[in-house]
């Protein structure tokens, strides 16, 4: 499919650049907000439809705030990610809490907070009850293992840390309602970044059996079914965007057979995406400061790795353009890199650019999802600063950079001439 | 070869965490130091030798004013890594700085401290000259491309990002010479994490007959070689740890046939070691969160990635030992995960260890270098505290855990209110 057109142009990135230095991330508000409006609307026919944002994908308040203003929840992973909503005032079922390997402080948070807890393993029930006590809502997440294939970044599902067995499933929900546990969801998430619809219509075809199973062996009824995060954004060109109409009506049908077919209870369907919702509408804006030529040509970015861990992590793509040469020839190939000393930091390899020079200004695309918040501080790396692009074409920062001094914050320098050796 | 014995017990560390909670990273001073005498007295052949440690292995001032008593200087490679320097009072020939794709400040931070500047590209010295001014002393780093074969973390040099082909260093140095440099240095680094010492001795012989060829040529004289760092850990049972005597021996041998041979000036050897001086010292202790059986077992542990980057990254092995069963059978299959929402994250897969229960302490062995120091903040995990065994057995915390204020700390959720939607 043909890129998107840059929301912004080189002199807007200049005037920018007088108030905030390179690198930084910037969000689009605009692209954000129609996507999750498509979301919204392409499952406009379910009753109770919720998409609980990833938060890991982009942890910011503000991005979260034009969110949730889209009736957008947020789905937490661990206690931070908790008190981050508990500082955004969110509570109740806004809140859907999935984690693994979770601890007692946690599951007390989550209560605390109302939210909707999701348990990874048959023998949480034990530890959350005696933890923090049951909830009147529990969900499971359900790993299928072999009945799934999973995709490369996720791995097969029987190899995969998360979630109930289907045995698990049958004697947990059998033992919540025991405990007097009466409402119950259920969720899986087996893939990530996948492209393919089809792969999601028939994620919800196994929930929905399942559901329909489990409501008649057990006499239970199930209230909502998240269906898991994992649509996957069109980093290369070639990528189709998965086509959620296309998607959402192939659930749809599936419902009514199997849902509706069964006479069972209403089922609101939620999602936990985070890179489709921002990972598009976020670039890495950086300025070039080298270009280096020895066995092969290097452009030497202000930012590196720790801006944006994917392609060093995974190898994975991201489209770059130099700003004001996007008419030129790509006929240049270049490493692009940033400045660690860790030969993985590079951005891409033997990639085709225009001719370029230091001081052009380098967006990489595809950034908004698990960019920023996968940075790291190694070799001392400061994380750079977050703007967001309004729709009314005004700038305002959302995250300042780091310091130095944030950096050093958890040593004592002072303690140092006492500490003899 | 045989695993060293851990320089605690089960008993101690049950004490320990009276004080501080699991996760924690403990290094031992006493390993610390003894290897890095051993080191040091590998090279005492050589009048001015020095081992630069690569503080991006474990940015910690306690443990560099521990390696800066016995004579240690400190390899810098960013800005921050200079500030940590002069926060240690550190200045001059005690520093190298190792950069690539170097910003303007970061020159003139390292020309203000006086430290010992490696250019990594020859566009530098002009560079390097037009913002900061060019110190008398001047080294280039060399990357011999494929007269060297790299290894697996390195890669191949010529596809490496960093140095001067053999063509630039012979125009470089008559660039400096033109320019009035008078002090001349040398440095290379091919390969990360090698455990064969003769790699070493090969790196040298390239080095010094290199020296020998740019001195006769352009009539100048070498102060130092950095050989680099490299130097690998014996991270598997079977693995031999580098023989720092028969590589000290085999360098030894080329020094005096082709430098002293030659008849050319005493040359002062740096090495700029991380892993190889506090890698094999440093622990991840943690405790056992939950088992959990699916379709494999799991061992969560409350470390996660975050705590230790090099298994999910680079597929690294690292040993684990459960402490107190350390002579119990290890007949049990595990995987050994973190609770982070990222399916990577995964100390070890299909891992032999006794059987585990929840609350048992798990020690994740060679945690002392790029161990910490790569931790990021994903899923809003927080960065865990860091402490030192002392030779005299007290513990000593040298950097406090993060906070989720820390966490926080670039965001202003007070000006959320005001933010409209």
């Amino acid at each position: 499919m043909k890129r998107k057109k840059l929301p912004f142009s080189k002199e807007q990135i200049n005037i920018i650049t007088e108030n905030y230095p390179t690198p930084f991330h910037i969000y689009e508000e605009k692209g954000m907000v129609e996507y999750a409006e498509k979301f919204n609307n392409a499952f406009s026919w379910n009753q109770g439809f919720k998409e609980y944002y990833a938060i890991k994908a982009a942890p910011n308040p503000y991005l979260m705030k034009i969110l949730r203003n889209l009736d957008f929840g947020i789905d937490c992973s661990s206690l931070t990610e908790l008190v981050f909503a508990e500082k955004m005032g969110m509570s109740g079922a806004e809140i859907m809490f999935t984690s693994n390997d979770t601890t007692a402080a946690e599951f007390q948070k989550a209560i605390e907070l109302g939210a909707i807890i999701n348990l990874d393993d048959i023998s949480h029930i034990d530890f959350l009850e005696k933890q923090a006590g049951l909830p009147e809502l529990v969900c499971f997440r359900y790993n299928p293992g072999a009945l799934k294939d999973g995709n490369i970044i996720i791995g097969n599902p029987e190899d995969s840390k998360y979630g109930f067995t289907r045995e698990q499933l049958f004697d947990g929900y059998k033992i919540l309602k025991e405990k007097g546990v009466k409402r119950f969801g259920i969720h899986t998430m087996v893939a990530s970044n996948e492209l393919d619809p089809d792969y999601f219509v028939e994620t919800a075809e196994i929930i929905f059996e399942l559901i329909a199973e489990l409501s008649e062996k057990l006499d239970i009824s199930f209230e909502f079914a998240n269906l898991g995060g994992g649509i996957g954004i069109p980093y290369k060109s070639e990528h189709k965007q998965v086509d959620l109409e296309y998607m959402s009506k192939g659930i749809k049908n599936l419902y009514n057979k199997i849902i509706t077919g069964n006479g069972l209870k209403p089922l609101k369907l939620f999602f936990e995406s985070g890179r489709a919702i921002t990972g598009p509408f976020g670039y890495l804006v950086s300025t070039v400061l080298h270009i280096k030529e020895t066995y092969k040509k290097y452009i030497g970015l202000d930012a590196s790795m720790h801006n944006l861990m994917r392609p060093a992590l995974y190898g994975a793509y991201h489209h770059i353009t130099v700003l004001g040469k996007e008419g030129k020839d790509c006929n240049q190939l270049y490493d692009v890199t940033g400045s660690l000393c860790e030969n993985n930091d590079k951005f891409a390899i033997n990639r085709l650019l225009p001719e370029t020079k230091p001081g052009d200004l380098v967006v990489i695309h595809d950034a908004g999802a698990h960019g920023h918040s996968m940075g790291f501080n190694y070799n001392g790396k400061l994380r750079s600063a977050e703007l967001l692009l309004r729709k009314n074409g005004e700038v305002v920062q959302i995250r300042r950079a780091e310091t130095i001094e944030d950096h050093f914050a958890t040593l004592d320098f002072n303690a140092l001439p006492d500490f003899e050796v």
